[in-house]
């Protein structure tokens, strides 16, 4: 009980503090609409070379990006939960033992001493929801409503349980189906119905609609809001709802991007309808490269890789933002952006400070993004598969230590380093380490300091319990 | 003799039932620049989602898309001379006999009695010139003089030959070195220097600058012009020319492509300049798929696959066509084209006739390239490697008879065929026929209908003699 104590303290404290830090800022709120597709890869939008080419158009999301910024080296981590992580707290996943997605049934989730950007936008006096899949912890403590957000529904875990009643020989005693959640702050989450087949099919159109009452709401209370709105979709078994089933005639797969596109557009309607466009920035992007399951696969499009790889087809992921006055139209940019960025990225922009009590590798981006830098404010960034560091990208070079190219052959620890130029080599395939091995400085320069923050702030341990808190120098807890 | 003799009479009687043609048909005649880039893969231009992701931008040919009609499913032959001979012939060149791109010192062109799209339009009162690669013939009889052209500068055969004196032990009494060569119609090609390494990096230059005094000199004589303008980049070796060397920072490739959209710019500013803007169709494709060389490779981009494959990195190319007033600007469209259509399209455009005795391939397109429909005016196409029917292309499908994923693997003839489809599967990595069977039946019609043709007009063999006339029934010689 001490523990637990202690942690509603030093939340207290942390509220407290940043509550100050708001008031020295300037006061602008600016909403935001995060949207996050689901294993959507780089090559299936039309403003990434796909749309038409993929028989799936997705025009409301190409005028999206003519109307505002579109990254073509925003990275992700290497698969669905460490993106996530990322996104919500700033912080690689291997610094907060959520380095992989789990398996059914094991131990999952932040433990509640992170401090995630719905927290510091909810101190900030932000209205906070989120609408669609969690993936960060499925039980009570650990929900969305237990990490800043005052109200979610949606999935906890993945799409792929929808698929349980449809299983030979499936036993629901062995292997609970998994419901989709509703959840208020201050309330325990309520299950509203089992996550099959059907409610798969419903849940996009569902998430979007809720998204678009929040939004609704908050106008009308005139509240500043973060609507996070992780879309189910493109994630296998990728089945659009009955209305866009048949829609483009090339299958499952590209109704779905199509049904998707639609429900981009119509939050991007609502915004102007509710008058809001030029108060609301919207974010749209993917938590990781494209699906690879059969009969549902995406494509990395101009890369090679799926999620699991260190392949730029799995680290690289569409990036849109679009917020009228604030960020110019029509700007395209290869500079390298991290997921882990967004967090810091938009506390800034919504006037919060960041915690200093830990390691945050997110960088401000803000400058970027409203373009008022071309330069992105880092150089690199470590991708890791689970806990193993399996290449470093910085510039446009990368350095595999372990090689994977597909998920069905297993990882090889090379015994010599590969590096590959992304612009002259983008498929990855000669290379070039030993004519190019000055590489090997920066590369390393940035493993060091990476492992140093590691000593510093050593990680969260999978599997930690809510009570967690960290006991190294530094730390609140002193 | 005799046989030479009836060449001669055949073609005045050909020459002369065009004249006649041409009078019927309407008088307008619009200067035609057709730029033919070597080994440019889909992956390089900005527009096919390169540019800065290669770290060689490519704005000026982007703009040309933005300004014209850009296709994403334009199709080539499967390596330069059969290209270069559908482009010329409008034939596909398992029936010219130059069905490979022949090496040194072996036999090589197209015959006389082959009908070039140069002789048609230079009967229709256009001057006509070629600056650039030809090879389609390396010895007088069969340059570009002896196949419709007014002039022509530039190489007759291949780039590869500039490395000659580079290499360790090269015997030039073994193997002559090759020459830039120069020629006027009814008189013999000169030798300007050889085509050494400096020769290969200057020599688009001297194609864009002979090219802007062509267009200059016949728009001050008021005559109709079509160039063809075969630009020797990025084949290897890819060498810039010494103003483009280091431009980029990211290497030899990348100046070169970077060169190579600023003399597409200079062609394009020339004709603005001469006020010939709505007058002027310019054509910008690439012959066949990535270069495949280290270090030079290039780059398939969504797709894969390079030359000598039939993988859609190899089939598609770019093709962007500017023609102000007349072609929609911004357009695009995955209808699929043929690069044998081109001799019927522009013969169209000009107010030509085609010739009607003899197998024919390309079909009409002008109602697609100037936006009157939407549809192409073709299903498909059959792909060869060499004299091999290696797949055929139907919509969106693709059946697959000898299967070649990368040429230092050797093919393998099917025992089973493959089926993908195209827009669900762009890197043809899933075979299913097995669940769409159904597609045999149009590839086989196709197949069928193509092997009629070619008994009803036996291929020009291999190797065939200037005097080579047909006798089939239905040709001329009767």
């Amino acid at each position: 009980m001490l523990a637990k104590l202690t942690r509603s303290t030093i939340s207290l404290i942390w509220i407290l503090s940043l509550c100050n830090a708001a008031i020295a800022q300037e006061t602008s709120k600016p909403n935001i609409v995060f949207v996050l597709a689901d294993n959507l890869g780089w090559g299936e939008l039309g403003v990434y070379g796909g749309g038409e080419l993929r028989g799936a158009p997705t025009p409301r999301i190409d005028q999206m990006a003519s109307e505002g910024f579109r990254l073509q080296n925003f990275n992700v981590e290497t698969e669905c939960v460490p993106t996530r992580t990322a996104l919500m707290t700033g912080r690689q996943a291997i610094r907060t033992g959520t380095y992989r997605s789990p398996g059914a049934g094991q131990p999952n989730g932040l433990v509640p001493w992170e401090v995630t950007i719905a927290e510091l936008l909810s101190a900030r006096g932000y209205a906070t929801a989120l609408y669609g899949k969690w993936h960060l912890g499925d039980r009570e403590g650990r929900y969305p409503t237990n990490q800043g957000f005052d109200e979610w529904y949606g999935i906890s875990g993945t799409s792929d349980v929808s698929l349980y009643r449809t299983s030979i020989g499936y036993d629901e005693k062995v292997a609970p189906p998994d419901y989709v959640l509703e959840g208020h702050k201050g309330q325990k989450t309520q299950q509203v119905k089992e996550y099959d087949i059907e409610a798969r099919r419903g849940i996009d159109t569902e998430i979007t609609k809720r998204t678009i009452a929040f939004m609704r709401r908050n106008v009308l209370e005139k509240k500043p809001f973060y609507a996070y709105v992780p879309l189910t979709q493109v994630h296998f078994p990728t089945l659009p709802s009955h209305e866009f089933e048949g829609k483009t005639g090339n299958g499952d797969f590209a109704d779905s991007v199509v049904e998707t596109d639609y429900h981009v557009g119509q939050i991007l309607d609502a915004i102007k309808e509710l008058g809001i466009d030029k108060d609301t920035m919207v974010i749209f992007t993917s938590d990781n490269g494209p699906e690879f399951r059969r009969p549902w696969q995406g494509t990395a499009g101009y890369w090679r890789g799926t999620y699991y790889t260190v392949l730029e087809g799995s680290l690289r992921t569409p990036f849109i933002m679009r917020w009228p006055d604030h960020v110019p139209a029509g700007r395209v940019s290869n500079e390298i952006v991290h997921a882990s960025d967004m967090f810091t990225t938009l506390a800034h922009l919504a006037g919060s400070d960041i915690p200093h009590d830990r390691a945050i590798d997110g960088v401000d981006e803000s400058g970027l993004l409203l373009g008022k830098k071309d330069k992105s404010n880092r150089d690199g960034f470590l991708a890791f598969v689970g806990e193993d560091l399996y290449a470093v990208k910085w510039r446009n070079w990368k350095v595999h230590f372990i090689w994977l190219e597909d998920v069905t052959h297993g990882p090889i620890k090379l015994p010599e380093r590969y590096a590959f130029n992304l612009l002259r080599d983008p498929k990855e395939e000669t290379d070039v380490m030993s004519s190019n091995t000055w590489i090997e400085r920066p590369i390393f320069t940035m493993i060091d300091k990476f492992n140093t923050t590691l000593k510093q702030y050593p990680p969260v341990p999978p599997g930690s319990p809510d009570t967690y808190t960290p006991t190294y120098k530094g730390s609140l807890e002193k």
